[in-house]
């Protein structure tokens, strides 16, 4: 089944201790993109301006992401300038110039308003809800959000919750949305608006995915290299959202698994600038370190299983 | 089989945004000791002053505690006062009088010298070393260590590395002490000067423990109401080398489940102030835990197992 993403195509600009980037591919539908084409065909939404390097979006396109619904504006792409320090937990943004981005208003081809899995990354909730305006009864709708709509569209984001299947955050996003500071408060504060899973990013400390009678936890894999953090949450989204499109599946053992191909998805992305690694991962590699996030954290209990455990 | 450690034995006064307990059973021995008696008999060897509450011990004594080797000096009893804020992330200590503690050399009495499984607690690398001069041949010698002694006594931290089985640590003291920030690599770091097994201590975000050819994660568990954190890393140490004591079994496997067995008492020691979660937990309960760690980590892969990944 086919996934169609609305959110930013940007030019980055990232120096981490391990070296710099200049105007790489950037934001968070190029990052998703890249995931998801590893396990399904990717629909993209955006906007780009005139001096977007479009040859460089060719390697997306043979991976499978249709392109049709790129709008290009007369102006300058969106371009982000970010730095992250020793410890890389944290980017230090730079500079950001949303140029054709501030005017964005998504337009969803007609082929793809029956999309049946959507992803609405991390733009303003007004958009979101416009995108759900053009689609036709998608089996899942996914969104992400960030700070910056937390404080400055708070309405319209509770509004957006009440039509989302899911939604995705870090933590540190769920403590501010929801003020309370116990992530399983949080989390089903935001349950009961509507969602019917939340998952929470917790960057290098894994993620958790949050229903209302489960609860789910992945680690991140402890890289030995992590080479350039941006792009690590929506590479995440993209392996989740494209395992669960391309298993049809939205059972609980299904869901788990997806978290963890997201997880994968999301430790592949950091261990080259841009989506150069998502790019040329194999399937052999992405199957090796799902094993390996099993070998992580398998261990087999004494105790017999009891059947009130398994909720 | 037996358990010998070597701690403080103290009082605590805590603030934390619930409440406020003072003068309370604290110390690394004693959160140590509540926790590794659900497992296996426990020695613990220490000093306390005059002032000591020694009836509040009774409990320990009951469980199973042996106090033959705790020494009461002249002078007054370790005391720690501090403060949690909000985010219950970090304690704020307010004040620490080491009293009888800042002379303590520990006097390991004759019937406790062949303990099979000996924890080192928390204190000074040059105590912790003689320790290892008064035992016999134990099984398996844990360590732990803070900040200070990893900055004022660095070279004696070494020497007892050389001579004990496994170190615990928290992942700030990890990196303070490798001065690598990837854990991965500062879990080398250590493993190469002696020790067989790195646990590296997230709070919050649970543990991890390496070995020269694996690595395992456990979450801590995701609490609704974490009530006082002093002691969870204690606690943790407790159930984890408590179960290995008492499984007498150092493979893989067991050493996986001993984690989740440590994480499980960690888990139960933050739901209410001092020791007293610790001392009214049921077996029931602790399965029960044990249990719910495995359903928020399973997930079944469609890939076959295969033998490269097992190591």
């Amino acid at each position: 089944m086919s996934l169609l993403v609305v959110g930013s195509v940007a030019l980055d600009s990232v120096e981490t201790p391990f070296g710099k980037a200049d105007n790489v591919l950037g934001g968070s539908a190029n990052f998703f993109s890249a995931s998801a084409s590893h396990f399904c065909p990717v629909r993209l939404v955006g906007v780009i301006g005139n001096d977007y390097p479009e040859h460089q979006l060719e390697p997306l396109k043979k991976r499978g992401v249709d392109f049709a619904g790129l709008e290009r504006a007369d102006g300058a792409s969106f371009r982000w300038r970010g730095r992250y320090r020793h410890d890389l937990n944290s980017a230090e943004t730079l500079e950001t110039h949303l140029g054709v981005f501030s005017h964005f208003a998504p337009k969803i081809p007609d082929q793809f308003r029956r999309t049946p899995f959507v992803f609405l990354a991390n733009i303003d909730p007004r958009l979101q809800m416009s995108v759900l305006d053009q689609v036709e009864r998608p089996q899942l709708v996914a969104c992400d959000t960030m700070n910056f709509w937390i404080e400055s569209r708070r309405p319209d984001l509770l509004a957006l919750f009440e039509r989302v299947d899911m939604v995705l955050l870090n933590d540190g996003e769920a403590r501010q949305l929801t003020e309370k500071t116990n992530l399983v408060h949080a989390s089903r504060w935001i349950l009961e608006r509507g969602p019917k899973y939340v998952v929470i990013k917790k960057g290098e400390h894994g993620a958790f995915l949050f229903s209302r009678d489960s609860v789910f936890y992945a680690p991140a894999y402890p890289l030995e290299s992590v080479f350039d953090p941006t792009g690590a949450g929506d590479s995440f989204a993209g392996g989740f959202i494209g395992y669960l499109a391309r298993s049809g599946d939205l059972s609980e053992a299904s869901m788990r698994r997806a978290v963890i191909y997201g997880s994968a998805m999301g430790s592949f992305a950091v261990e080259q600038f841009s989506i150069g690694r998502l790019l040329e991962v194999t399937r052999e590699e992405i199957d090796a370190r799902v094993r390996a996030f099993r070998q992580l954290t398998a261990f087999e209990t004494e105790l017999p299983e009891l059947a009130e455990s398994r909720t």
